[in-house]
């Protein structure tokens, strides 16, 4: 095996396998385009387990994704795919960057679900970018750029309800797509990385407890778990073998 | 006369007719959201030429603007409108903060223009916006953000043949639009300020000389000018009445 990539929450390893990767999830974190950054034991397991159960959700709602199952605790295996250079956020209610955006306070519900696109470059700081600029920088063409967005929005209308039987809102969240055989693939991870979940008492269950040093990031994405298994017991790993210690 | 609104370039009085404003043109330039600020003696006068003759110039190819005339050295005549707080800037050649958000050199020449929308808002820093945010922050109606994309799409073909005809590349500019009676105006003003225009041999000819520190403000502004009423000579406004120092 061979480390195809390194990043900040995930590495990426090739196979035996022609076309099949494993995605390894680190207990890393960092936020502020990694200005901040700690180790949290037991947060890369948690992540493995909760977007293992979402992809596979998400997949029995007509949702595909470059997931094919959980070998251990900490690795993915997945369908290796070109990764479209674009993060596609969307959106239900105010919070983070679009609040300091638009001076609108966190926690104002919108009207309807919007979709932004960040250019992924980590040296860029992952700006924000519009249309014509996916157009001119080539990320996607315009076919793909209607379906990354029709697919954000999809996935959103599941994610809100998967959450909502967890007692939890669905503020907000960032996807990665893929190319392979000319098809498009949710790709990356769903996890308290990459959402933002809010309690009904208005606790935040995700990075922001990290982002902002409001409570322990484990046992918030532990309970995260812990509601998503009770909520969906079909889609809980049970014991899983102990991973591999070095890939 | 009561000042309406002072703003880094401008100022605005009100008159003794109904619906007119008086907009003087100050000698402040500012860069940086104002974090670089100097005094130019002349700039204001240089400005307000140039943005009167672009005006009448824009208005002669069908553009309706907020502009009436110019009385004075320092003054413009304007119809008075509801700013829409957007900055709408169009661009063909990659310079700024295209660049800076991209990744693309600055000089690379887009295949086609590019609109983009910021929010009109010094204390959130004017940050870019999509149509998503402008609806959500009720900025603008559908209608009105398909007319400003449009207009600005428009003048820029008008002020791409405008500057040719003086040796100048336009690069990129920003516009302000108004309300009036249910129409949408051209406002605010378009002068080196608001413009990058480049020479043929790549010279910065606008307020990225100030920017940059690479050559001077009026020396800079003067050279436009006189290219402009050479080009122009129908245009030029020739002696005008010295502006009263005070309003």
């Amino acid at each position: 095996m061979q480390k195809l990539y390194e990043g900040k929450a995930k590495a990426v390893y090739t196979t035996s396998e022609e076309g099949v990767l494993v995605q390894r999830f680190k207990d890393s974190a960092t936020a502020f385009n990694a200005e901040k950054k700690a180790e949290f034991g037991g947060k890369g397991e948690l992540n493995n387990r909760i977007a293992g159960i979402v992809f596979r959700y998400l997949a029995d709602r007509g949702i595909p994704s470059h997931y094919i199952e959980t070998p251990n605790t900490r690795d993915m295996r997945i369908r290796a795919v070109e990764i479209i250079q674009i993060e596609v956020v969307a959106r239900n209610i105010v919070a983070g960057s679009l609040s300091k955006r638009t001076g609108l306070d966190e926690g104002v519900r919108l009207s309807a679900p919007i979709v932004e696109f960040y250019y992924k470059d980590d040296d860029l700081g992952d700006p924000m970018i519009t249309d014509d600029h996916i157009r001119i920088l080539n990320l996607a063409t315009e076919d793909e750029l209607a379906t990354l967005r029709r697919m954000a929005l999809e996935i959103n209308e599941h994610l809100i309800e998967l959450w909502k039987k967890c007692g939890l809102d669905l503020v907000d969240f960032k996807l990665e797509f893929g190319r392979v055989d000319g098809k498009i693939l949710l790709a990356d991870e769903i996890s308290p990385d990459t959402q933002r979940l809010w309690d009904a008492d208005g606790n935040r269950m995700d990075k922001d407890v990290f982002r902002r040093d409001l409570a322990d990031l484990v046992e918030t994405y532990s309970r995260v778990h812990a509601q998503l298994i009770a909520a969906y017991p079909e889609y809980d790993f049970g014991t899983l073998p102990e991973a591999p210690a070095e890939r």
